[in-house]
């Protein structure tokens, strides 16, 4: 695969190196599940870069434990132990916040929402991640839980050489607008559409 | 996430579990990258559930390499020592199928991309792997150097338990018919169009 070739020549005074480098905003929405598949498909490219990989999951219940996240944390080990890749941090919502003191009650799960919008806009002032996958975090923002425009500014404003992606279904406007890519996971076939219902290692 | 529920009961004469667990064939398709990073993002889960995950890359040139392929070989690794996931072996046709005796110079990309399916379908009857990425594979089928009409009466007709994640541009029809999931990438918006040219860790 061919790693693409601009559309149009921009004039904004960088280099296309500097162009080339610059950090990315992505956002995965549609009504598929792939949004979040493809961003921990990205993830691993990043990890193979020796990149420090941040998953936050916005999801509310502590069982939920995606095949994914065993993978990454196997990832992390293998980094740990080798050097190979980099390392990775997993943190989830649902079971309370790993570097919170609270315990995974949440019955606010507005409150708990904003405290890991928190953390992590403390970590992107701390440049502390290479990638961020902000999983399902487009609904604390559809829920008003946190502010768009608070976010918004962050994510423009991040200093150094941060990229993120976030995934979830109606993405804001305006995190769309500011976003590099967005790219929408749409349904042609589905086989719920057939009664079947979701099975392991595809579904979760 | 909830696991989703069937829009409709269907009259087969199966029962709910026999239909979950029926093996699935799927399809990523559109314009958009997300096709491989997504089914890789599969291949996580299904190597989490313990399944002999086996990727065929129908591509051109040798010297590609996607980090997701650094990443599994890890997680290869990791189920070998520790028993933890399940193992992974990742073939590309550019450097010569690794089973083939003969070199990577691959001249002829017609009988390279003939040979990689003789050995999938051999696979596919032997009930080799629990999941299938047949990465790209949609441009051999699209410039007719495997037959769909092969393809698709292979794959419905396989045996056993095996998941098939199939990508690429312009699936064929007569594919996108019998696939249980059809998941279309389709562009929002992307840096390209604003003069970025991809880079590491993003596109590769």
């Amino acid at each position: 695969m061919p790693q693409g070739q601009p559309s149009v020549t921009p004039v904004d005074g960088l280099t296309t190196r500097q162009r080339r480098n610059r950090p990315l905003l992505l956002v995965h929405t549609g009504e598929m599940k792939g949004k979040s598949t493809s961003a921990f498909g990205l993830a691993l490219r990043g990890w193979n870069q020796g990149w420090s990989i941040g998953v936050f999951q916005f999801v509310k219940s502590a069982k939920w434990k995606v095949g994914e996240e065993t993978a990454f944390r196997a990832l992390g080990r293998v980094h740990e132990e080798t050097g190979e890749g980099g390392p990775v941090e997993w943190h989830k919502m649902g079971e309370g916040w790993s570097w919170s003191r609270k315990a995974g009650s949440d019955e606010d799960h507005a409150a708990a929402a904003l405290e890991g919008w928190r953390e992590i806009s403390r970590r992107l002032a701390a440049e502390q991640h290479g990638l961020y996958v902000l999983d399902e975090f487009t609904y604390p923002l559809k829920w008003g839980w946190i502010d768009v425009d608070e976010v918004v500014s962050t994510l423009v404003d991040r200093p150094g050489h941060q990229h993120v992606v976030i995934t979830g279904r109606n993405a804001p406007d305006k995190l769309v607008q500011v976003a590099d890519l967005v790219v929408e996971m749409t349904k042609v076939k589905h086989p719920m559409d057939a009664g079947q219902k979701g099975q392991k290692g595809i579904e979760w």
